[in-house]
């Protein structure tokens, strides 16, 4: 048994089990503290990510014809930082020597690999929530988890679902069939697990390591070589990840370029050609519907995994807890500057208003309320800055002033230079605005008819447009059960009356899958077995026993 | 628990054993004897199919416009039997209108009706293999095992797979996150399994219910209607495998038109317009790489799974047993007149001849005893009608008319009508004849350098060309171990020093995966877990435990 496997075996079965039971379940802790991570891990994080800043990042070995790289920080100040670059012609001929070895590593080599790096990586979580916060604009806490622990979690859900899937047969059988009388045929069957090819994960800038690490340590684990294609705007994160798995390939006596960086420059992108070329038979996405559509058409060697645009809902038919219910639905506007893919946008409220614990509340109590959450929320400006954090990408910042002529303002946005506040604007059931993504901290409560109304329009948004979240408010436990059947055959995930500090934005691995790959919004979801069987086949080999 | 649930349980729960162990298992029984199927079962399997001749078929209830039906045995005769017809757009709103009431009736109930389904079919094991011989010219003893018990097999197969893959992950759960000194945040989790759409199974001529069954099964334990096309030819099993999952249905108060039968008329074809429909979410698909790449190119709503166009290969590097392998390969030649998926085409053999246990055999010497192997098993008139059966397509007369000027005739095939004995013609290896597949009793006995470069050569052309099957004699063990590498990689399963009553065509349900999905020969593996996962989506909802 490779060491690297028999270390983290425990891990494994741990993580496997989890799997199956869905359980609130994680190795890597999600708390920022120095009881966990050592009394000195905060500073040594700040300082290893210091020590990056404004040098060539160093990936021996790697592929390099010239240097690339421009990341600047949404909260200031360019990083600074150079990446090895090769055309895609050398990207691939480097991943496709490198692949007949890692094929033939087998399971559990490659396995171990995986978990070996997934603990690295949780050892530097702190170094890699200042990576991300200053290439997402995530505020540090969120930077830490969602970078952190919590990408570490679904790295590990991918690696533990391909491993249950790779031994889910027997690996050798002993097939004896009776002939009556006559001895019986006896045959002795071996089956290979064999990869498909090169995988590529394209990573997107709000979530680099969240969102491409299902797909890189699927892909690892099963034998492809990955080449990780970072967003030009947030390259550290998954150099650091590169860097790390590169580091415990080689320890393995394996080929450090079964996992290679490609990057790239802002106009010049290399996407595409990566993309189509024949040797990539994988491709794990998470970007606009746009594009998914052009990899769709362009990209058909390959099997492609995707996480798409859609408008994620609040449908509100009454509360029981108003002021819980407002709080909540506030910190999940705000949380990231709106800037998650399972954060709301539109807030479907009855015109008539609805009953709660306060008594009945109009539509514009309604409105009123959830904006005065928001603005309770962002009162501190220093807790204001730990939710809000930074945008990302300052296209969101020319959406979201377009987005104000849309309809009646109902809270403005604020802020200066990257920081931008929640826009809640007002909305009827028949303007277009709702009905597609609109990016960022923009949110609309628009007005229905009644609550089934509501729940209708929010199924038939998600079933066309896709949904990663739906939420809904309610007492009338008929209606609930109305609305499960219709978010349910919309194929979107339903959170129920949430308050208090758990969100409708917030999906854990392990026990949440991910998207669930029943409406436009992605085809892929994290991690079910769908995503781990395309990527190998399963040849056998059988002779007789004499 | 739903009844037809409950009373075949154990057979499920003894099938998902068996996908795991892949040990010879079935519940079918494959001898067409009396003594299992009842006294009398023969003649009524006769009478039964007599009966259904020269008459309107009969499917209660089933959407009908017209009639249509014009097959004949490949023995002689009309069958003359006549099948409900309608539009495409009639069948489509049929199984639409099923739709609804199919998914939420559960795994539960639909894998109970797939399992009565499957219990009834194998009763009518008898008729069943009167109406496979009477529209695929199989003989009778084939017809029966391969249309019947085999086929059965292959869909308990798809049915287990289905089962255990939905019931593989809790479908309730208890998500209780620590909260330090604060009460926990505890979830209630919920998932529902949610079918993707409508399924569309394209039949073949030579397998219609073997190569369909895994397809329609695994479709409908998971929840989507099935449309089931037959190929023109071989309307009848599949008719009748429709008429016993209707009434299933309709027992178990499910929608009947969850399962249609789509007859079209030769020149008629209505393959493409369903194949194409937006409704059409899943396609399984027996037949030609060039239909297939049709449907890849335009059935892009849909997942698509294959079996297409192949070259499967025998290498021959050394023999311990020259007369039994003779007499393996000479059975696998001539078996349904080579119109098997599996069936051998290309047979290396070194140009200098090989080791046995009768001394060294040269090239020509290996090539007459297979000759002289294949006389000898059609020797007399009685077996060889038995193993030969008849030519499905007359199609195929017409490529083997024209193959004849391929190359040196070894041996030249016989027989009158639709009956065909093997031709053997001698090639060498760059004559362009061999790189292609050449349907029907036709097999190259092909000149190679040397052992390895038949081995490379067979390898290749499995990685190019696609392939279900290899074979390879050999007593060195060395190169045994290369060639199983060499075959591995080039994605097909490879048959190793077969002799006696066990044959390279020979593919077990619940021991091999028939096709890899790893070369040219298919995308789809039966029944691995692939099979199932595109089938369905889980969907949850989630709310507070308080």
């Amino acid at each position: 048994m490779p060491a690297q496997f028999g270390r983290h075996q425990p891990m494994l079965d741990a993580a496997v089990a989890a799997l199956r039971l869905r359980e609130c379940w994680s190795p890597f802790p999600e708390i920022p503290s120095g009881k966990i991570y050592g009394d000195c891990a905060r500073e040594e994080g700040a300082a290893g990510f210091a020590a990056l800043k404004d040098k060539p990042f160093d990936l021996p070995g790697h592929p390099e014809t010239h240097r690339l790289g421009a990341e600047v920080s949404p909260f200031g100040g360019d990083l600074g930082i150079t990446y090895p670059a090769a055309p895609v012609g050398g990207l691939i001929a480097a991943a496709e020597a490198a692949r007949p070895a890692f094929a033939a590593a087998g399971p559990q080599a490659r396995v171990g690999v995986c978990l070996e790096a997934l603990s690295r990586l949780n050892k530097i979580s702190f170094e890699m929530a200042n990576a991300v916060m200053h290439t997402t604009g995530q505020a540090f806490a969120m930077a830490f988890q969602a970078g952190g622990p919590h990408a570490q979690d679904r790295g590990l859900e991918a690696v533990a679902m391909a491993w249950d899937e790779m031994t889910r047969f027997a690996a050798d059988a002993r097939w004896e069939k009776p002939q009556g009388k006559a001895a019986p045929i006896v045959l002795e069957k071996h089956w290979a697990i064999v990869p498909v090819g090169l995988s590529l994960a394209i990573g997107c800038n709000t979530f680099p390591t969240w969102n491409s690490y299902s797909g890189i340590f699927a892909s690892l684990a099963t034998g492809n070589p990955v080449i990780v294609k970072p967003h030009p705007a947030a390259i550290l994160p998954l150099a650091l990840t590169v860097r790390v798995l590169r580091g415990v390939l080689a320890e393995a006596g394996l080929p450090s370029d079964a996992v290679l960086l490609a990057v790239d420059a802002p106009g010049a992108e290399i996407t595409q050609d990566l993309a189509t070329r024949p040797e990539v038979k994988l491709i794990d996405y998470t970007g606009s519907s746009s594009f998914g559509a052009w990899l769709r058409a362009n990209a058909t060697q390959a099997r492609l995994f995707t996480e798409e645009t859609g408008v994620n809902t609040i449908t509100i038919a009454a509360s029981d807890d108003f002021d819980g219910m407002c709080a909540n639905i506030a910190f999940s506007l705000a949380l990231y500057s709106g800037q998650m893919c399972t954060a709301p946008q539109n807030i479907y409220v009855p015109e008539g208003g609805i009953d709660t614990d306060q008594g009945h509340k109009g539509f514009d109590e309604v409105a009123s309320a959830i904006v005065a959450a928001v603005d309770d929320l962002l009162a501190d400006p220093a807790r204001a800055a730990g939710v809000l954090g930074a945008i990302a990408n300052p296209a969101t910042l020319d959406r979201l002033a377009r987005a104000r002529g849309l309809g009646r303002v109902l809270r403005d946005t604020a802020g200066e230079g990257r920081i931008a506040s929640p826009l809640i604007l007002a909305l009827t059931e028949d303007d277009a605005a709702c009905g597609d993504e609109c990016f960022g901290p923009v949110s609309f409560i628009v007005a229905v008819k009644d609550a089934d109304t509501g729940i209708a329009r929010a199924a038939d948004l998600a079933r066309r447009k896709g949904a990663i979240t739906a939420a809904l408010y309610d007492t009338d436990e008929a209606r609930i059960t109305r609305a499960i059947a219709a978010f349910t055959q919309a194929g979107v995930n339903l959170s129920i009356n949430l308050t208090g500090a758990i969100y409708v934005n917030q999906s854990a691995a392990f026990s949440d899958f991910h998207v669930t790959g029943a409406n436009p919004a992605g085809n892929a979801s994290l991690t079910d077995t769908a995503f781990v069987t395309p990527r190998f086949r399963r040849v056998m080999w059988r002779r007789p026993v004499h």
